[in-house]
């Protein structure tokens, strides 16, 4: 049995990953493939409940308690709902993985990137995507989506500031590993990204269009 | 204001850990010392929620999963809990701290001691116990404390072998920091072990009997 392959969309708030993970996993289904679409933090019943706590309002995290939080999250996530799908061949998708982490605690809070990508290391065991879907979009214009959708969303309150340096921080990690990472202009309609998409999964894969 | 001191009590299942804390919080505030005895994982509302995910036995978790949680409560306990008190003159006084993440996740799991240590640095921000006091005691002497106080505990059912690695790990870490950790055997009545506990916190911060 092949491996399965491992993609990840990343971005920041009102980018449109969540969508473009579920058009992406019709159109791997339409072509044949088993596909688990999956998110983090959740993924998994362990990992939901970690995202339990860091969304639901009841409770304030430090930077460093986040980052804690969804290196436990992903740790869960992958040793019981990723590496077991990738073992028995299934296309994983995924809302968001490690690269989160380091944009959202490291380059948006200021937290040690260096120790945030370890720390996710300790947490995967070294499985990571082979593709990564970076969905680029200005701040204020992905803000002005998601709370257009009402979404409740803890980092929505922060400073536009931080959401540069989170949105930078996308571009840095996609500059610096061009062979994982494509970067794709999210402020276009959501069937041109799709588009973008499949594009870029398959010139990386080389399945037919 | 002079600051607080910071006390940690660990070891093993059954140490008698709780009731020296307990104990000792009195000894103190019968002194005029303002004491907040406190635990880990816990000691903060968010922290003690953290405690539930990991104690309540609804979902498992690996060792990396497990070692991130215990991070998360501890970044947060000591920014709400610890360092304020500390700061404000009080002594604390905690049932577990970072040394147990070591020895269980680190010395019981095989998890990496030294990432393990960083990871609570980064939780921690610096903030560490003037003294530890290591309650030493054969595993099959605390398990069966344990299990005749008839406690829900999720190391309980691990192999002896494991346990024997937690306590050779809290000696090896206590004779690493022979300045700042005391091993005091707990296979003596409570009443003893306080003495010895009372006798540490004299000889390390040179209060009167």
């Amino acid at each position: 049995m092949t491996a399965g392959a491992f993609i990840t969309f990343e971005g920041g708030e009102g980018a449109g990953k969540s969508l473009q993970v579920r058009r992406l996993a019709e159109w791997l289904r339409a072509r044949g493939m088993d596909v688990l679409a999956t998110r983090e933090p959740g993924g998994c019943p362990a990992s939901e409940a970690v995202r339990g706590l860091l969304v639901d309002g009841t409770h304030t995290w430090s930077p460093a308690g986040e980052a804690f939080l969804h290196c436990a999250a992903r740790a869960e996530h992958v040793r019981t709902a990723i590496a077991p799908a990738l073992a028995a061949g299934t296309w994983v998708v995924s809302d968001r993985f490690a690269d989160s982490t380091v944009a959202y605690q490291g380059y948006g809070h200021a937290l040690d990137t260096s120790f945030l990508r370890q720390a996710s290391g300790h947490a995967t065991g070294g499985t990571g995507p082979h593709l990564t879907l970076v969905l680029d979009v200005p701040p204020d214009v992905g803000l002005t989506r998601t709370r257009a959708r009402g979404e409740e969303n803890p980092y929505e309150t922060l400073p536009m500031a931080f959401h540069e340096r989170v949105r930078a921080g996308f571009l840095e990690i996609a500059a610096a590993e061009p062979d994982r990472c494509r970067v794709i202009d999210a402020r276009a309609d959501a069937e041109t990204v799709h588009r973008h998409v499949v594009a870029a999964v398959n010139d990386r894969f080389g399945l037919s269009h």
